[in-house]
């Protein structure tokens, strides 16, 4: 089936390790399908690769030059499938440079160096497509600039990172502990030896900028997301939320916000939430990703799916392949706004704006608030003094009777505040001498449309 | 705003009904954002409509000879928004003869014609986009042809009719009858005067016939579906699908299947089913709509949102006309396999495939069944017996005390079955002497998958 003709799509792949082979064997057995779609065939000209594979065919040329096979002619789209930011930049740049087109599932690369990425790409007429970074199978990316570009969108609000929401289901499901489910996750494959970007909300921040900059027409700035990962979520906490009708979900948002002096203001976060039990992304459980969008006028969707693994990702990637593929026949005027039709953030490079980005003690959320005080008498008066003189209304108390003799755990759930009231609200709680300890805090967000 | 420039893309909105001035509002509002993305100004030069509407901008001509304006050469594009199988037709045929891109939100036309519009458009190189027809604001026709156009759809499952999917909610929730809510969806304009079309599934039938096309690449057979529709569901049923831990949902399935003789079919069935409470789709209520798609390699995605209103259609029409801009800027040479990227059933129109749609009686499900028996010794042993002879396993019995004396309800899920076997079993079963009304049978779908 694979046999080259003159009108093949020619790929170049990049790394063959679990996308790659997933890229490899999606092509063997969709192949003829996909031909049924777009006219031609795709086929494998060259692999770039350490490690030589013999279980590839003879006519797929390899290499571990992966400068060079991004200059040859038999290619018309180089696809990175190697992650990193350093080789994997310099391959990319390689690559625009000869006018090849470019798929990459690099999440990390394009959050920190994607501005210079996608500058270089529009100079040189040349798509550089990423579907695959971000949510993996679920078709964010295209949803976003495509099929939502006659909206406005208000927010959205993702599980981005499977490792951490397989974290989380585990211990609300089974009541188990963090650590305990890590170190599963880890044996399952799920987490890396160092899981240090999917526990802290790395992984999660780096798709976040993508997502933010899409949606509201920005550029890229990873540095200004703010990013808490789920390390210091107890067995407790997941429980209290349970019996409060929430669930904690490990989530990315992006906000668009409108400011005390009327102009219009971001937030970027990631950050562990509770969301009501109901809601749909509460549903979504496992290794599994899902986004909500909240947009005018199509109100609120949703898109759910897997977000890792072979076979979601290589979904992405040959996406990308197809709709590149379906646009090389089309010849573009250099008068046109961009060298293709789809700008790569969504919208022309010359309409980013510099919307001002939130910091932390900007945002407005619901918390839930856990405490450990001593079981005097008067010490909920003075913790619910601290929090009406701080304009901060409360929404539900739970108090159980205590673990250890003389101190009680105290759950708090506080409705929208503006975070800096909150901050100084927690300092003035944790100054008691009836608290023993540092507060517990985590957002709450009612994911109710129109927020 | 929206002054005429000379890359201004110009549209004709024949119908300015809920839909059309959805999209008149979108435009009014979004225009700038749009804009951003496209670098073009989206302009309305006509709108069609028998009674002039005052409350629209002098610069927009208006008429009520759609024929005439579908000819005008300030028009690139044709929005068809009024409904309906002659007039709309005529138009949209004119329109593309007369070399303007249509974008229509006309499931039931499409579903009956689309066979001729779409082969008269490839003919003429203009697009005929109809992302509003199936699922309102869900972007699954754009999915479908572009997002997972790697894989081999196994099979989808959809809410697609907002008006059924309320009814079952109403019920499931408040333990309502059907007629009671029916009356309570036509006085909130959920459902039509005469709500054939939504009930008895003949909606929910032509958005499938769409699905089913895009996804298999076969060419539009609306005469193929099986089509049934929920208002023989009772209040009883609802109840009893809870207590067994499954949900009633109105559905529509496309599914691919293998034959006896090793040659691939197709399943097109619409009818009300239970699926597991804790399935995704489950939790999809009101009037809401969500299409779960289960493919190789990417697995199980599901998309949700608005299934129809203002906004949730306005959204999709715009989405197509943003396409349509974003590809007026490519010339396409007359060597292209299609006039445009993306084929209008996701797959060239000479590679759709006369793949073999498969009668009811060859469908495999599972079945709940919902029996009146006389309450005497021996019935259940004589309807169990039935049973194992057509080779039909019970998953599940559930019997309750008589409503009526003597008379008592019972309850049979069985395991999933080649329908001509249970047709059998149950023309057996009513042939009994004991049993004192025609079985109720709904099917039961998994939704596991690699079903």
């Amino acid at each position: 089936m694979q046999q080259a003709a003159p009108s093949a799509v020619r790929l170049a792949i990049l790394g063959v390790g679990t996308v790659g082979t997933g890229v490899v064997n999606l092509l063997a057995n969709n192949g003829d399908e996909i031909k049924r779609r777009i006219g031609r065939d795709i086929i494998i000209t060259h692999v770039g690769t350490r490690r030589p594979r013999h279980d590839l065919p003879a006519s797929i040329a390899q290499s571990a030059d992966l400068l060079d096979i991004v200059t040859q002619d038999d290619v018309d789209i180089v696809l990175e499938l190697m992650g990193g930011t350093t080789v994997a930049k310099d391959v990319i740049i390689a690559a625009i440079k000869h006018g090849k087109h470019v798929v990459t599932a690099n999440k990390a690369l394009l959050a920190e160096h994607g501005n210079e990425i996608f500058a270089l790409a529009e100079q040189h007429g040349v798509h550089v497509a990423f579907e695959a970074a971000v949510a993996g199978g679920i078709p964010i990316i295209k949803t976003l600039r495509e099929a939502l570009a006659g909206n406005r969108i208000n927010w959205l609000a993702g599980i981005i990172n499977g490792t951490g929401n397989f974290i989380m289901s585990e211990m609300r499901d089974k009541g188990r502990n963090f650590d305990d489910v890590l170190a599963e996750a880890q044996a399952l494959g799920y987490a890396e030896a160092d899981p240090t970007f999917d526990i802290e909300g790395i992984d999660a921040a780096h798709k976040l900028t993508l997502l933010a900059s899409i949606a509201f027409g920005i550029r890229l700035q990873f540095s200004q997301v703010y990013c808490e990962g789920i390390t210091r979520i107890t067995a407790q906490d997941v429980q209290y939320a349970k019996e409060l009708g929430y669930r904690i979900k490990h989530l990315g948002f992006a906000v668009r916000r409108t400011l005390a002096d009327g102009q219009e203001g971001i937030e970027m976060r990631v950050h562990p939430t509770l969301i009501p039990k109901d809601s749909l992304l509460a549903h979504v459980n496992g290794v599994k990703n899902a986004v909500l969008v909240d947009a005018e006028p199509v109100g609120q969707t949703l898109y759910y799916g897997a977000g890792a693994g072979a076979g979601a990702t290589a979904s992405a990637v040959v996406a990308d392949v197809v709709d590149v593929a379906r646009t090389l026949a089309c010849s573009v005027p250099s008068s046109a706004p961009t060298a293709h039709g789809v700008a790569h953030l969504g919208f022309l490079p010359d309409a980013l704006q510099p919307t001002y980005v939130l910091n932390s003690d900007e945002f407005v959320s619901g918390y839930y608030l856990r405490l450990k005080v001593k079981d005097d008498l008067g010490v909920l008066a003075s913790i619910t003094q601290i929090l009406s003189n701080n304009h901060i209304s409360i929404a539900a108390i739970l108090q159980r009777p205590a673990h250890t003799a003389g101190e009680v755990p105290v759950i708090i759930l506080v409705e929208p505040v503006l975070e800096r009231h909150m901050n100084t609200a927690i300092a003035q709680i944790e100054a008691l001498d009836s608290v023993t300890d540092s507060v517990m805090r985590i957002r709450i967000e009612a994911l109710a449309a129109n927020q």
